[in-house]
């Protein structure tokens, strides 16, 4: 993409409203922009990693055996009132009125209407074990939004549901989760530590909450280190279910609830970091199959109430966490697997014929090699072209000019390390690609 | 997908619900079910046409220098008060007022939300032109939804929006869509006649619908049969301005417009046939950016409004269209670009242990290749197995039994002319790939 077409409005100054790192950049790199209090706009940029992170969370629901499915937005009141949830939900909720005078709302989550979709078309145990998911948008009415799209009111939202004949089975489900959420922030770059949690108002008594590490994260949390490694164990292969039973084991404690005197994990083996939650999972049991009637037959013949959980990832917050855990004091720095270009391509002096043909030309060659760029190719001073790619955070900069080329080298510039090295285009080439 | 997991309840008996062939269809071989009137979950299959034809629209849009965003579906009241059209609306627009009393909406149409953006980040002639698209969920409230997603309430769009500094250039955009939209709908395998049309709400003086041809089309159209010919040329390259202009003069009316004594085309050219409405184009001027205030300085450096035009390609209503153009008693006959699989695999014999090697090695060749296939390894009869092949429409069969593997065949059958032909693994399998 040449910078000179692309929707990309950046800012040279700190907005205002923004308190938190990652809703700073996202707003000054031109990722997002505001239209109410807590929604907002996906520019190229923004969309870009906000479908990269998406399509990685669904191939590894994918690989763990779930199967995809897109429930709408708006839904029926009467499924809640079945659940028993529509009063209870409060005002974060957003209620609504159609023309008929039916009452629908905006989901805040799926419980209820993928447990209505099941029971209308799984019959028998046999059909078991069935995993549901869909990556949707999601509203709750938040009422003080805030951080950007960290905590916005409309948000991108993974939800799975499972069903199992027994809690046996669904223990096992449980755990391929477990492992699935491992392995998809573990290729997102980032270190994922699960944190036993409440089951809140999702209900049931087993739940793990996810947090990746970043030095500007809201909680503290206290964890056995050998945690750490499961995430890097968990891209290598299969982990196996007495594995998980152990990494379930190891300690992870949210701040308020670390005793430090009691506290199993010797000094040396305990880690303290700061995390963002950014993936919640529950079993829940027939909390919602015993109300909304949702039964199988098993082997015997009889009619029983199915086991559920549910998990969860924030999509679009994964965006911001990512910056959180990703930043230095000049802009952005994507991990590969989620950034919106690859290569930054820098022409310094636009208006030198010799030198436009040669970024042209590169510009050309790595995109028939399949490697994404984004090229600037604006007529504006050196200056602003470095701040804004070192903004927008693309892992590498290839940057272009007169003199180089005069002596056959380009500069390749590692956003993350800072390192800058002088290679003939070759070889550049080669190490960006 | 192995089909004893895959979530694709098929339905043997027709829907009383249902009133036209694609909603019949696609509810019986389990692609979407209603959760509402006129909002639907989309189950598996359904979501994988769905989620191509969206690639396939995406894919022409940034061709033609488009650039993808994503707004959100709830939108603040302020801005239709602005633009004049919020109490112009009525009913179809679905209002909301979130927990803080403010006036909110779920967007059937973006023209305001994207001026807004435009207007707050592009203040020169010199960043246009600009087109600036998303691919997002709208709901209308409709007094009656019905024929299932063909005109739901909850439904996905492409909606597209330019901005030009002049009605020339204007024009010029408008005609890029134009042929956009001609190579859009002839790679879904239609035959798309654009057909001038009012504005109606949107307002402004330039439109066009897109209707493909489908023999259970809602309405009738007739035209010129030079316009067919141009399905075509637009895949095989740009389209010049000149013979776009031309194509635009062609005859092509509505059945209610049409008047056969003064028709200028000859009766030997003349074509009859139903079509389905699946896109819109609009030239508007400034009516948005007037009312709006959206203006950029011009090359003498005063301010004028930008002339802007949107395009939409209803992209859920696309799968019931493509369905009302491809089906045949038996079920689905899906076009090879937007099949869910390309190929179904039937086991005939799923207890003869041979068979099923034999199967599951093939399963895994295809895998291997990239092919996209339906594995039928359910334990039941052939009969219910070919049923619900031929219900789900994909473009090729494979079918394999213990007699034919004896004879060192398999069984190639095509969906769309009911051919079968026996041929060796080997032939089958380049056949499909």
């Amino acid at each position: 993409m040449r910078l000179s077409s692309c929707f990309m409005p950046t800012l040279k100054e700190n907005p205002a409203e923004a308190q938190i790192t990652s809703h700073r950049l996202m707003l000054r790199a031109g990722l997002i922009r505001q239209t109410s209090a807590g929604i907002y706009i996906w520019l190229p940029l923004g969309l870009r990693v906000l479908r990269k992170i998406e399509q990685i969370v669904r191939e590894e629901q994918d690989r763990a055996g779930a199967q995809e499915i897109l429930m709408p937005t708006i839904q029926p009141a009467e499924l809640w009132q079945e659940s028993g949830r529509y009063d209870a939900y409060g005002k974060e909720m957003l209620r609504i009125t159609d023309r008929h005078d039916r009452e629908m709302l905006y989901g805040p989550t799926n419980e209820e209407m993928v447990t209505d979709l099941f029971r209308n078309n799984v019959k028998t145990y046999k059909d078991l074990p069935k995993m549901l998911y869909h990556i949707q948008w999601k509203f709750r009415d938040e009422i003080r939004p805030r951080f950007g799209i960290m905590r916005g009111r409309e948000f991108l939202m993974k939800d799975n549901y499972s069903f199992d004949i027994d809690t046996d089975a669904a223990r096992i489900t449980y755990n391929k989760m477990y492992v699935a959420y491992l392995r998809t922030f573990a290729r997102l770059g980032m270190v994922a530590i699960p944190v036993r949690a409440d089951a809140g108002a999702i209900g049931g008594d087993l739940s793990h909450e996810f947090q990746i590490l970043a030095e500007t994260g809201e909680s503290t949390l206290h964890y056995d280190k050998a945690i750490e490694d499961f995430n890097l164990a968990s891209l290598a292969g299969d982990i196996d279910p007495e594995t998980v039973e152990k990494l379930q084991s190891l300690y992870a404690m949210e701040e308020e609830k670390h005793d430090p005197d009691n506290c199993p994990v010797p000094a040396a083996d305990l880690r303290t970091a700061k995390g963002v939650e950014v993936g919640h999972i529950f079993f829940f049991g027939t909390k919602y199959s015993e109300a909304m009637n949702a039964k199988v037959a098993g082997p015997d013949g009889n009619l029983v109430p199915v086991e559920m959980g549910s998990y969860g990832i924030g999509v679009s917050r994964l965006v911001g966490a990512l910056i959180e855990a990703n930043h230095d004091d000049n802009g952005i720095i994507w991990p590969e697997a989620v950034a919106p270009y690859k290569v930054g391509l820098i022409n310094l002096r636009t208006k030198d014929d010799e030198c436009t043909a040669a970024c042209d030309d590169i510009y050309r060659q790595l995109g028939d090699a399949g490697v994404e760029v984004l090229y600037d190719d604006r007529d504006m001073g050196a200056g602003g072209k470095f701040a804004d790619m070192d903004l927008a955070g693309m892992p590498w900069q290839l940057i272009i000019g007169p003199r180089g080329l005069k002596n056959g080298v380009v500069e390749v510039k590692n956003r993350a390390t800072g390192e800058r090295e002088e290679l003939s285009l070759e070889d550049a080439l080669k190490k960006v690609s």
